[in-house]
């Protein structure tokens, strides 16, 4: 089975991105340059960076030019403390009783994991009748900012090192004697967060609450209406949230912050802000990392996409029964194509992508102006480009010396074979994925059973090598060493048919075995992994190397961007608390015009449509409760506001701090928003407040919970 | 004022493009190619020539080959009987006491010319409660096509000139004996149709009805429910039916032959054909013609609407009353640019041209094949890409060496000149639109009164000047002449503020005084027509001759592929009754499923979701009797049938000859369909027909209409 990209676009990019976005936080060993507040006063607001402002910045001039409006600073913390962030997504306080709002799709553990035994609430929803029967949501917790600090100084003056690799030790280092301090100090929960690869590192404090109670949650078919079809779009229709409540001491948590009620809801033209937390951006990256992206890396990640919509493709023409199986996976994939198409689309834009290479020019400029930051950082631009260039020389090789294409033998192998030859090695000279807690992790993927499909094992397999052949050069180690003589077709046919590796017991039985089995072994799964494995530690080794050239670069760039513009640009999202401006906005689409909103009668109208075939089917309750609606309620609405995921679940509120939405995706255009922020036809997408109360009211009887939001 | 194009999609397509069908109708002088039969067996159907059938060769095998269906001979003559024509649209026998189904856009006239003095039928719609309350629709008629006969032979035994314009004489000359020799003979209204640039010449033989009365028609605001914004788009919610009753001898006719009503209407996957008259295509256009569009006409275009659309603009932003009135230019030039940029799009399409370009080669070959073809046909291509080579040479002289850009002034300015000079020559002299009734028809334009905004007027002039400053080569004669060492802007002024030309009672004194009048005159406008018209006399006489090349090697070329291909590609469309087969089926659309069908459900979304704002504002009708309807019913869907201008109030049929629906407008994407067809995304729009018998029921209180309609 191949993995579940994008499944759900907020988690999925939330996690996946936030990884990457820590680790491409890098080492500073530079001075704050002078002069930089001086600089910092005259740069003004680029719309290409986007609105994800952080609260110890907000830019209340750029609001007030814009808006006429300037919030103070007690408007600004009753803000950020009654925002909260669980794991993967955001989230907010709104009621005095400790209520909290998210996305469905980011309480699905929660809401599966309080279901009895003989139900499920995702298929039928959950709204509790009292405050006693709601639900603890085992191991679940959200954070509260309460407070953000400026630690670049010390972090930068405990980087002595000379080499990148002592740098990045120490800089771990004093960032975890900061953390530890702060908790022992405040019994906290601190991070220390890279702003600006490395430009501000801050020091942001949280309230851990651990003990949240699921309170109502509607049914998956209403919440994810359209599933992946509907999936980053707009006009739509899902009811994508979730109430929870944090309890302390066993009792409902009285938060001294939290978001009232707006009676109103989204209103067209309005102001209004989100505040949550974008898991990644692309928006310091340099032309070369975009053209990168742009001309490499996506191409090669949509053509897998499209092999693997083949196999599926070709399954199904096989053997009608597969098509159903593998629906999920097909829509998966075709989302991923979606998401990726939609990065790519922002990069192909040349007018955006002229705008862009402008600001570089003008930056570098800047740069250049200034000789002592011109010998600083000068050089970066064209370090990173020369290393981008190297990559792209053998990225097939990258691609394809691996174990890729998604044959679940090949992967199960590939893991049992370093399992135990990463695990026989001390942890630092292991590979990355096998330190730390890594070889737990992957050890029990290993000894878990799977379900093996072997006619899509031999399309994948077979599919990788052709397409391995198609594109490494004549000669090359990987198809002289896996190949020799052979066709694809062969190769993937006898390795499929002679395995045994699709049993847990005969994998437990190698990683019992060690090294030793491992050597031995004539199970010709093992054998092909055997073969494959050093020719791929070679290529990503190197490609290790030049990575780390452009992480380091890209930290200079970092420090010389907030050097000489400061916080009129917001920082690239790391997964903490933002606040973006924007308007509540319709768009022109597909020729006419997308409306700011949705209502009751679009849902009505987008199931009956597909003749209530899954995935627009409504759960039986939208159907018998149908007329109790006022269906001219607001549903779904956009805005132009700056999110990606990580968001999800996000209040959005007015100038009164009031919640008038919930945002939980953005529209197909504002994909292209990763590397560049424009707002023409991006959009945010959020559930609209009155359709929150009305569905509570009119489809949950959850009457006293709408009360409890109205403030009733 | 400037010209309306594209107002109504349908009628305006339909009438432009009915007269480039008919003019662009070739001389032909050659025999039908020996050995054309048995070609014509091998040829196969080609899907990029669409399925625009004649009702003389329909592709039998095709239909069972495709869809397990061949009609016998019956069941096509009583559709063809069943079907008949608008002066500029078409419609359909749907009952047995003659009522008559097509689209409201094509009754607009009939309807507002039975309005009573103190309301008006398109606000208010009309639906007759008795037989006797029908309202006769003065000068409309009904053609029904009696028989085909195919006069090829006669047509071309006559023509034995020399010249193409002696060759013209003859045909216009044989083709109106053949015409008035069948009227005297069957009383019939007598048509011989140029097929195939001149492959075939058919005489089709039709049945006038000259009583038509007016039984329902809806309110305007549902009939065009969401205007100019979503013309052209789907999803769409649009009840663009009109019911008109065929009378004879004062009583309702009885047609032997009428479609019956589908109880179920479109089911999704269905075959069902839609029967009309498609008014112009260009799918037999050379490569050479199609780049010439896509690379000079087109972007010319699309540079003229975006230059009237910042007039508006710039209007609007001085003066906030005028972007209301001109909301209906700005819409209808935006209509425009939708579809020209929509058949832009199908010629950008590098798929289907190198699709296209590999038809002309295999067909180039065909004819290189055989000597005999080739010293008759072998040349043209060449010939027509030489001659387009030219035009494209002088392509800003023929834009701007005239009275372009919308100025009513300038245009009154010409017209009155025009008339006075063309007038005092013989008719064959003339300009061609100054022929026969065209100097009565511009005669009558400048004698009305017209109101005259002079700050639209100083615009469009200015815009036109400096657009001909800028795309004319320096020392142009033209700017020589216009502008000689004045900016656009000041000749403008000067010219507007100048002149008397605004006052009806001016133009027609000017008429009176005659070509001394004009010679004399020293009205501003008047002196730069004078300035103006020799050099637009040379610049459209010598593109005249190059499109004359061009028209007569096109026609050789039809007669080569006819030769070649028979009637396994259909002709190009030619406002003549046709027969197009298809499924009712969604399509991928801006990252999701477009369904098959909307229902009245979404018609209600719609208007909500824009707060019942125009041009999403519902009649008080549909407000007041919403919960009568059953807002499921099916409204509006979507099928991959071959449609275009001219096939408005088309009726969709189903195997058994049943109505499920009626035509009106295809997708965005369909739009493209004008020179490749495809069905991917490209779509025909129709009216279900659930949708309207519930509207008749539920709406209109017109039971005793739907009863009739569904025959009980």
């Amino acid at each position: 089975m191949p993995t579940r990209t994008l499944r759900l676009a907020a988690i999925a990019l939330s996690t996946t991105l936030l990884a990457c976005a820590q680790s491409s936080a890098q080492v500073a060993t530079t001075p704050e340059p002078a002069g930089a507040q001086a600089r910092t006063a005259q740069a003004g607001y680029r719309p290409e960076f986007g609105t994800m402002w952080t609260f110890d910045a907000p830019p209340i001039d750029y609001w007030r030019r814009t808006y006429a409006f300037a919030p103070d600073q007690r408007w600004l913390d009753n803000v950020r403390l009654a925002s909260v962030r669980l794991p993967n997504c955001s989230a907010s306080f709104v009621s005095s009783r400790g209520l909290v709002m998210t996305n469905h799709h980011c309480a699905r553990a929660c809401i599966e994991s309080t279901s009895p035994s003989d139900s499920n609430y995702i298929a039928t929803g959950f709204a509790a009748k009292a405050v006693t029967e709601e639900k603890k949501c085992a191991g679940l917790y959200v954070d509260q900012l309460q407070s953000i600090e400026n630690v670049t100084s010390r972090v930068r003056s405990a980087i002595t090192g000379a080499t990148p690799s002592a740098q990045a030790t120490e800089r771990d280092a004093v960032i975890g004697q900061i953390q530890n301090e702060c908790t022992r100090q405040t019994q906290l929960t601190c991070q220390v967060v890279t702003l600006y690869h490395g430009g501000i590192y801050s020091l942001y404090r949280y309230r851990r609450f651990n003990d949240l109670r699921l309170v109502m949650a509607p049914e998956g078919d209403i919440s994810f209406f359209g599933g992946d079809p509907d999936n980053f779009t707009y006009p739509r229709y899902d009811l994508d949230v979730t109430l929870l409540r944090v309890y302390e001491n066993d009792r409902p948590f009285t938060p001294p912050n939290y978001l009232r009620w707006s009676r109103n809801g989204a209103v067209e033209n309005e102001l209004i802000f989100v505040v949550g937390n974008p898991g990644s951006t692309g928006r310091l990256n340099t032309i070369s990392q975009m053209e990168f992206l742009r001309d490499v890396t996506y191409p090669a990640q949509l053509a897998g996409y499209r092999r693997s919509l083949e196999i599926y493709a070709e399954l199904a023409r096989r053997d009608t029964s597969a098509a159903r199986r593998y629906q999920n996976d097909v829509f998966s994939y075709e989302n991923s194509l979606k998401a990726v198409t939609g990065y790519r689309t922002g990069l192909l834009d040349s007018l955006q992508m002229a705008r862009k290479l402008a600001f570089e020019r003008e930056f570098r400029a800047r740069i250049a102006a200034d000789p002592q930051l011109q010998a600083r950082h000068g050089a970066t631009w064209d370090a990173i480009t020369a290393a981008q260039r190297e990559l792209a020389t053998f990225n097939p090789q990258l691609r394809f010396h691996g174990f890729g294409g998604g044959s679940s033998l090949l992967t199960l192998a590939s893991q049992t074979v370093r399992v135990v030859l990463e695990g026989s090695k001390p942890d630092p000279q292991r590979l990355t994925a096998y330190q730390g807690g890594g070889l737990a992790t992957v050890r029990k993927a290993v000894t878990t059973k799977v379900a093996i499909d072997t006619a899509f094992e031999r399309l994948a397999l077979t599919a990788q090598l052709r397409a391995a052949q198609r594109q490494l050069p004549a000669g090359d180690p990987f198809l002289r060493a896996v190949l020799g003589n052979s066709t694809p077709e062969t190769v993937a046919a006898s390795a499929v048919r002679g395995t045994r590796i699709g049993d847990s017991t005969f994998r437990v039985s190698l990683l019992d075995g060690g090294p030793a089995a491992i050597a031995s072994s004539s199970d010709p799964m093992i054998v092909l992994v055997r073969t494959i494995d050093p020719i791929n530690r070679t290529v990503t080794a190197r490609a290790a190397a030049l990575n780390a050239v452009i992480a380091s670069n890209a930290g200079q760039i970092g420090q010389a961007l907030f050097a000489a513009y400061g916080t009129a640009l917001p920082p690239d999202a790391t997964f903490t608390l933002r606040i973006s401006d924007g308007v509540v906005k319709g768009y022109p689409m597909n020729g006419t015009i997308a409306p700011y909103k949705t209502t009751f009668y679009g849902l009505y109208e987008r199931s009956a449509s597909f003749d209530n075939k899954f995935p627009f089917r409504l759960p039986p309750r939208w159907v018998d409760r149908k007329n109790r609606l006022d269906l001219a309620t607001p549903y779904n609405f956009v805005s132009t506001n700056d999110i990606i995921g990580g968001n999800s679940g996000s209040p959005l509120i007015n100038r009164n701090a009031e919640v008038v939405g919930l945002a939980f995706d953005s529209n197909i255009e504002g994909i292209a928003n990763r590397f560049i922020f424009t707002t023409d036809v991006a959009r945010t997408v959020s559930v609209h407040s009155r359709g929150i109360t009305e569905a509570l009211r009119k489809i949950y009887d959850a009457n006293s919970v709408a009360d409890e939001l109205e403030g009733r």
